[in-house]
């Protein structure tokens, strides 16, 4: 099994060494969504075997609808590569560049990371969209998805391998493991330093927690996404109930869905029941602490201490009273976990205290938590989030895929 | 043990809450310089002291020379602070913003890196100079020297500390682990990853290895610099003896000396003797391959297999023919650190090949591998130089000690 992985590893850096001009890059991408398009039935067949060892297996509803491709998701699939197609290649940008009184010129050039290992749970998506994103950024790719859609992934994989060959590229560019023995990676992560230089996990909190704990490499992603709203006695009330709306239940299964609401105390009256009525009425449950929970006119639990640092990832919101913008921030940055947290209101002050002061990779005023993605952003897809302190932080799309390095060009300097 | 460590931690989180503004930084470091200069001879006592253990220990002269703070050192290091102090502030910088359809606005924002550990041995300049590169870039700074050094280490941080003090700024900025024990680094490295953001190791290669291999946090820095000059087809003779002699030469026991010298297999006849016979004569052993043995008419040893990765850090030099450039570039990326390395030729596409495509942090065109510098690069000194795939990479300086978040802008904007 080692000297399995250690070949995958091996035949990538190979692949890595050829450069592949823009053009060549597009037409690749472009045939693997043409022959994405061409092998549907097939694709639907081989997601049917995925969906029916699932059933065999009793996994619960929400993960087999994440499996499950349709005429509609194989569109989306499709629509996202022509995309990724479509965008400038992030490699060999110059950055900066500058003259030395001795005459030397440095340039800050951008380049791929190199080999990245990916290791996801479900959507069949991401084999693709990873993959492409990895491969515009002039990176190779090895997938390692999870067992429960593991027809699919390695269909898409090899559509994306014959894409590379019918290009004469080395299709080495992405490579994905058969073996489905778990111990892979394991191996992967405390074996394969030499010839991977980045991983990205993708699913759930067991799955990054094991990546983390576990990795010799480094890791662009993040565990949790515990995101706060944070309603400022400055806010305006019809601004604030829209934005917590959203924030809280447009999907309440993503990253960046708001978590934990904290309110001015001073504003309590003003806007506890106006704003979590609303959000009862669309059924969240309301984990409120004591002071929210005596003006509080619906239904509410009390928050306990673990709901400040609980990831619900569904309809369910804690809510906090603090004194100021100050202790807002004090409590993100105890509880939250360096993802996206936002604040409403009036005050530029206390916007830009806020917007500075909380550690999250992502800091919005006057808007939904939600925004937090890549897309959103312009960066035409991600791979994920990024929480690290290091960059990349924040959604890692295509320009993040990138690290550099520097050309010095001399006429015969030497240095004194 | 743990828990001195624990606090240490906690005190440093608690001092990066606080945000400092540009002038009080530099007001800082103005007042660090200045108590050094105060304090010369305290300074030079205290470094009596270490010079003094470090003689019965039987540490090398060269080592105890490293250990030696004269007047001179010390008014190196005022200097250093001075300049650092001139230098702009790296955080708060909006390196890009954007403006979505939505009217979503995005700015990207250079922040501090955080809490940085520093684990370092020998010289006491590192005390002052990485401290005071941190501090301007908005980071808190945990320091571990080396036990040959503690006294010096100690004062220096002290007066930093005072600095501070005098400026009514938390002195955890900057805090100096007193206790002397062996296993504090192995601690550092495996339990601090809750406090600490980053580790930069300064030191002999046993000290970064084993930080590479047992820490949890990530880090900025590099394991060894064998870097390479290769001498194409096309390189002028005169330009080649010239560089060759100050990349080898100049200092050898830094990181950015040539410790391989490849040269085209066509032009050996034309090389091999001038430049070769250039080294010899300034006292360097050269191990070199058979083609070159047979040609050199001066004393050379037979390189063997190992001579390859060999850091000498000494008048050393390992010389090999390679077919062409690409020949050369294949060599580097097997047996290289991805450091810097050189090429010299006319030819331009020779050298575009070669920048291009050798995985260094630092590729050069006709010039010295010695130009690998922080100080050099016009960053106003240098942390280390990485050789990490991500960022940072290549040498650090002050613009490299930041990271970055978003600040998204909205009016209520909602995502659909």
């Amino acid at each position: 099994m080692k000297k399995y992985l250690k070949n995958i590893g091996i035949k990538a850096n190979k692949a890595l060494s050829e450069k592949i001009d823009t053009k060549i890059k597009n037409k690749v991408l472009n045939q693997f969504a043409h022959l994405i398009k061409k092998n549907k039935l097939k694709i639907i067949l081989q997601n049917k075997k995925d969906i029916n060892f699932a059933k065999k297996r009793n996994l619960k509803e929400n993960l087999i609808s994440r499996l499950l491709l349709n005429n509609y998701k194989i569109h989306q699939i499709i629509k996202s590569i022509n995309n990724i197609a479509k965008l400038k290649d992030p490699t060999d940008v110059v950055l900066s560049k500058w003259k030395r009184p001795n005459g030397l010129i440095i340039k800050r050039v951008t380049i791929p990371l190199g080999v990245i290992g990916i290791i996801y749970e479900s959507r069949p998506n991401v084999t693709s969209d990873v993959s492409s994103l990895c491969f515009k950024s002039g990176n190779c790719v090895i997938l390692r998805g999870g067992s429960e859609a593991y027809f699919t992934n390695k269909l898409l994989a090899n559509l994306f391998r014959k894409a590379l060959k019918d290009n004469k590229i080395n299709k080495n560019r992405v490579q994905f493991i058969e073996d489905k023995n778990r111990k892979i990676v394991d191996l992967i992560l405390s074996k394969m330093k030499k010839y991977i230089d980045v991983i990205i996990p993708r699913g759930g909190k067991k799955l990054v927690k094991k990546v983390q704990n576990l990795s010799s490499v480094p890791i662009i992603g993040h565990l949790e996404g515990i995101c706060h709203t944070y309603i400022d006695k400055y806010a305006d009330i019809n601004l604030a109930k829209k934005i917590v709306n959203n924030a809280k239940l447009r999907n309440t299964s993503i990253c960046g869905a708001t978590e934990t609401i904290l309110i001015h105390e001073k504003s309590l009256k003003k806007f506890v029941n106006p704003i979590l009525k609303n959000l009862e009425k669309n059924n969240c449950t309301i984990y409120a602490d004591k002071k929210i929970k005596n003006i509080f006119k619906g239904k509410s639990k009390k928050a306990k201490e673990k709901d400040w640092s609980t990831e619900y990832l569904s309809a369910n919101v804690s809510v906090k009273s603090v004194k100021n913008v100050n202790q807002a921030i004090e409590h993100i940055n105890k509880y939250g976990t360096m993802h996206t947290d936002a604040i409403i209101t009036k005050n530029k002050k206390n916007a830009k205290t806020f917007l500075k002061n909380v550690k999250s990779a992502i800091a919005i005023h006057n808007s939904s938590t939600q925004f937090a993605d890549g897309g959103e952003f312009g960066f035409g897809g991600e791979v994920g989030i990024s929480t690290n302190k290091l960059p990349p932080r924040g959604p890692v799309g295509l320009n993040q895929l990138v690290s550099y390095k520097y050309e010095v060009l001399g006429k015969g300097q030497i240095r004194k």
